[in-house]
């Protein structure tokens, strides 16, 4: 934590870091957080104090989980599991690619990291259906817009979801076995958040075939430990929170964003809606 | 092959194909071939008859190979060969993506294959470097283009290399010692033609480290028999020509590209300038 202590006794307080210190939560001198991290689910679980700003970092988060979905849609759609396994044990048959133009990419959440995956996935050629709020805007780089309660008709086409979803109330184990069932051989990424996905509903779906695949960069408990049933999860690949990592020049940049708008008396762009959780 | 066969016993034949069938070889009434594949080297080799108009199929191999490319570089970025041996071995650490953005590819050949590569990798971040033939345009996708007589001072400074070279008398070994090892640490990938590369140079640059990886979608011998040199080269995987696989719809959409440019009475832009070899 980085705040503007030793100043006058009653000085206002502007802290930047991942955790207020427990000794300063619900000092009434803290008059600005600043995260370090986009997710600010953490910092809300249990209530933030009126009158207290929190502004996050986004930095180019969006650009790399699109990087990171990409990734691992392209290693999907030209079999890049398979073949590293026939490299390793030769020789192989010819494995043709299937290609991503036309597949149809679920894009669930629709603010900077939905839309930041969705502008890749769709430069691939993949038609991109983006799943959120009906606040935000449609149009941006995806081919449709639905809600949440819309999504039912799409689940069975869909060759590819990716859950980019904050962690809410509403949001918790929203992919559960009656979205997961629907699906018909989908290949699941997560870059949002762990506990937005069902893991049980999860390994049901995978043994079913209803999931062809799974990619979870976001786990409830992370590291999961060596016994944690995640591990068994068949046809799914574990990354480390790694899809869209921050770096330092993201946490000055965002923190400068919003240190420039208040000073020209506007809301910070990265200001968070406690409210709605994100 | 499909011909105008069953004619006037003089009249023209129009041939799509692999292969001229050998009885036609050197038959006066070939006018025209329109080879179903983009390489068109095995067609050249021993010379091809003078006169006689020889069209090729790209199709979409372009943006297939292109995404073949991205797909294989955004892998090695974002560690996807480690993730797989992880999760298989559980459990692993964090494994921190490496973001292409800003980093050099060299790019070799500068025509639909490698315009259609840098386009993809420019798009994830990636500098591209196109090395070609002058008489190319300077522009399109590339960061900036040279001829392979400069490509000295690029060679320490790759990331990724890219080989998507035709074969011709210039090409063959084009990747031999004196470029593999002043090569500091690329990842190489090969969507070319195998002879552009000297396997054992390449096995050499591999254990020395100058090449970091390798990713080759063409051999000289193909399939490689399972005692063949390559299935021991390091850090290297093995794709089956499949980066850019044609379509039938590639073949007919070329070929009547070819018909109507001729009906106009104009050249068809898939010509091959057979002096040059592609």
């Amino acid at each position: 934590i980085t705040g503007a202590e030793g100043g006058a006794p009653d000085a206002p307080l502007v802290l930047v870091g991942a955790h207020p210190a427990a000794r300063l939560r619900g000092d009434p001198r803290v008059r600005w957080f600043h995260s370090v991290n986009a997710g600010v689910d953490a910092l809300l679980d249990g209530g933030w104090p009126a009158g207290v700003l929190l502004t996050r970092t986004v930095g180019r988060m969006g650009e790399r989980i699109g990087q990171y979905a990409l990734a691992w849609v392209l290693a999907d759609c030209q079999g890049v599991p398979g073949h590293l396994a026939r490299t390793a044990a030769p020789p192989g048959a010819a494995n043709p690619p299937n290609w991503p133009r036309g597949q149809t990419a679920l894009v669930y959440g629709t603010g900077h990291i939905g839309t930041a995956v969705a502008s890749r996935l769709g430069a691939a050629g993949l038609h991109t259906v983006g799943v959120g709020r009906a606040e935000h805007a449609p149009g941006g780089p995806f081919d449709e817009r639905i809600t949440a309660g819309e999504d039912g008709p799409w689940l069975g086409r869909a060759r590819f979801v990716v859950d980019a979803l904050p962690l809410t109330d509403a949001t918790r184990d929203f992919f559960a076995d009656a979205r997961l069932s629907a699906l018909r051989g989908a290949t699941f990424l997560n870059v949002g958040r762990g506990a937005t996905v069902s893991l049980p509903a999860l390994g049901r779906a995978l043994a079913a075939g209803h999931v062809r695949g799974a990619v979870l960069d976001v786990l409830t408990d992370e590291p999961p430990a060596p016994g944690h049933p995640v591990w068994e999860l068949p046809r799914t690949t574990l990354t480390s929170h790694s899809a869209g990592i921050t770096a330092g020049t993201d946490i000055t940049a965002d923190f400068r964003a919003c240190w420039e708008a208040l000073r020209a008396g506007q809301a910070p762009e990265l200001a968070v809606r406690v409210g709605r959780g994100y």
